[in-house]
């Protein structure tokens, strides 16, 4: 097992693969910009190093800083968390060169995963469903016409080296077709210096639903069940689930197989989640594949007992799974509200100051990871997640009132919250009978907003 | 199910019933004396209503106010907790005279188990296992001799009508006998106006092993396991776990076995614990039954994900248990460290005063029950206990990992805590490697005393 782990990453996930850290008896080292150095990160790891200023670029990205401080600190392996450089290539080749482990994939597979139309390719050699489209780049308008004439509309339009919603347009009708084919190119050569495009069938409002597996050096591969992170604002999942209502258990068996046929077929080690969409027949299709740990990984820890974060150190230390698929029995209803800095009334603007006050949610089945203490300081550097509350229940309704009582017992002063829009959500009829889809939150935005404004009136 | 429960206590507990309450959709009445006005269990609650001087006889104990609180507030059921009034067969009489439910079995049956003799000559007849000694009460230093010839020494002394080791003496030889039965029965006679004494063998230094039991109104029965609890100072238990790293599986089911017919044996209703000692060969013995809810429930529901004050809430409105006997399964080693407000170094005096700065441990299996919030008031008139950490491992190795971590990360400062102490605990050979019996504490107290000192010097 590693000695000495550099956590290349703040807030609550910083702090998660701390404690994942003590509890294995390994030492962990923070990084952190000069704006975050009042952080708990900071306060809990056994060293903390100042990597650069506030802007991300200078600090959280700055590869040249993150490698200078592992060395420096003698770190045996380097944990990304998610965002910044989790999903980085070069950063995970630069790691290796200097003799520390990735803890995640190799560089190759994040590169090929990376690239939406190679990932695209390969599921569809490995004969895994993915939604009717392009085999690959659409050069010209030509081909474009063509594809759609077979597929039919409404399509996607997306960008290979997309991400956030970038260089991709929703195309309806064939007359729409060029414009916005040549519209999403330019941006997306605009955004990501590559104009490779491709197209694929728009499912409307369909069920996000994604498979967390894990994988060892060794050639062993499981899953660990299904989340329903179909409630998104933006494209920013709010609330997650553990598991789908919406799935029988025929459909979620299936897909586990698909999942891990998935991450097989690109030799895949550590943790990572299969993504699909799935339609309202239940019809489900790979979208892509996050070759990192996720946000929403707890409602999976709660229902299956597994420490996915200690299982990533471990298989990335060269251990063997501590489980096998058998061993993975899904135990009751998990549910997980992210909590953000930010003002539901003011459009989710990202709210900053200082926590004056704060209490945490407690008791059986609660859960909430977080950075937060009293007198914290939020900075308007970062992504406006400050916390997030998991609970379980033996049933989802449980989890649903356990997850109220969990937001009414919860303070944070100082700065605004979303508490209260999350709250609001765990009281609409559709979500409480899992009637929703990704069109949920903007759908009934208005609706929802209203009758927040009611009670906190 | 009830409409609105008053809760008859203060501190962690109160707030843990207020949590069941809410997700159940009950409303809570808190009570608290004046002394306790800013405290969490008055925050939390739908309502709060003042009953009295700080002084517990005055408001805690005071059965009048808290009556006239419930009946003000229409409250329809009332839960004890554990201590003050939970075990006063008077007050539920009170309480059902007035027509509300009692979360509790019945005043009958906390008036048979509250006698230890009766208690006893029930378990005797029932052929459960108790330690040897006299068939009930002992009316005579003649009839003293005699059953110690028979049991032979050490023999334990105790009060029918004791608790808090009142009343109690341990005798090794006939000599001290007649002085150590005369003495004990005077302290029984001004301590609780009842001189009813009995006899029994002396085990030494066993293992103090309890199973939770839980039954509903309609006869069924059911328990959940057992907890060690053998780590105490001076008979306050201090670390308790479940399940028992002591027993084998096949005594854990005959002790299950016994605890549900020692439960039956009194038509026992709503959750309660039957308490064992158990010597070094793995006999075991019912020492004595406790009405209520206990401090230490949480390690049971960490390894049954049963909600057990949910649970008596459940049961007490008159539905059946929500489990039969075949679906309670242990999953893994749960472990609870009490934190108190006291000092270790100066022989564990309570410690009061504001909490400054308090932040709670968190994580993936991990709780903490406790009442503490930033700039929480600590009162010198209650019981010094401030919260319980909880954690849950697969292993009881990695519980044991899970709790350092637990602790390096808890803050509470403005007063004395014993967490210094009980991470000391967690690091001794003897515990980790599960060596240890009641008489753990005082063997090793100054060795661990000077390691704790070493630590924080």
């Amino acid at each position: 097992m590693f000695k000495r782990v550099l956590i290349a990453n703040r807030g609550e996930i910083a702090i998660r693969i701390i404690r994942a850290c003590r509890e294995l008896g390994i030492e962990a080292v923070s990084v952190y910009s000069t704006a975050d150095k009042d952080q708990l990160h900071v306060k809990l790891a056994d060293y903390a190093i100042c990597i650069g200023s506030a802007k991300s670029s200078d600090s959280y990205l700055n590869t040249d800083n993150i490698i200078s401080a592992a060395l420096s600190m003698n770190c045996d392996a380097i944990h990304p968390g998610y965002g910044f450089l989790s999903e980085n290539a070069d950063f995970v080749k630069i790691v290796e060169a200097y003799g520390m482990k990735f803890i995640g994939p190799s560089s190759e597979v994040i590169s090929l995963m990376g690239d939406k139309a190679k990932a695209r390719e390969l599921m569809i050699k490995n004969n895994i469903p993915t939604v009717p489209g392009s085999d690959g780049v659409v050069n010209t308008i030509e081909e474009a016409v063509e594809i759609c004439e077979k597929i039919g509309f409404p399509v996607l339009i997306k960008a290979a080296a997309g991400g956030g919603g970038r260089g991709m347009r929703r195309v309806f009708s064939m007359e729409d077709l060029s414009t916005e084919y040549t519209n999403a190119k330019t941006e997306a050569i605009n955004c990501f210096g590559n104009g490779d495009m491709y197209i694929e069938k728009l499912v409307i409002n369909p069920k996000h639903i994604e498979f967390q597996i894990i994988a060892d050096s060794f050639g062993n591969t499981i899953h660990l069940g299904d989340r329903d992170c179909s409630i998104q604002r933006r494209n920013q999942k709010m609330i997650e689930e553990a598991p789908s209502v919406f799935l029988d258990d025929a459909t979620r068996e299936k897909m586990g197989l698909v999942a891990v046929k998935a991450a097989k077929a690109c030799n895949y080690e550590n943790a990572g989640t299969i993504e699909f969409v799935v339609d309202e027949n239940k019809n489900f299709y790979f979208i892509e594949m996050n070759t990192r740990i996720q946000v929403e990984h707890p409602v999976t820890e709660m229902v299956t007992g597994v420490d996915l974060v200690k299982e990533q150190l471990r298989v990335a230390s060269g251990l063997h799974l501590s489980k096998e698929q058998k061993d993975i029995k899904l135990d009751g209803y998990a549910i997980e509200c992210r909590i953000n800095a930010e003002n539901p009334m003011e459009n989710f603007s990202p709210s900053a100051g200082t926590v004056d006050f704060f209490y945490a949610p407690g008791g059986m089945n609660t859960r909430f990871d977080s950075f937060l203490y009293n007198g914290c300081p939020i900075s308007p550097f970062y992504d406006s997640m400050i916390g997030k509350i998991i609970v379980k229940g033996s049933t989802r309704l449980e989890a649903i009132k356990k997850m109220r009582r969990a937001i009414e017992e919860t303070f944070i002063e100082g700065i605004n919250t979303n508490l209260g829009f999350q709250y609001t959500i765990l009281f609409d009829k559709d979500f409480v009978r899992g009637n929703f889809n990704t069109g949920y939150l903007s759908d009934k935005m208005n609706c929802l907003l209203d009758r927040m404004r009611l009670v906190e009136d």
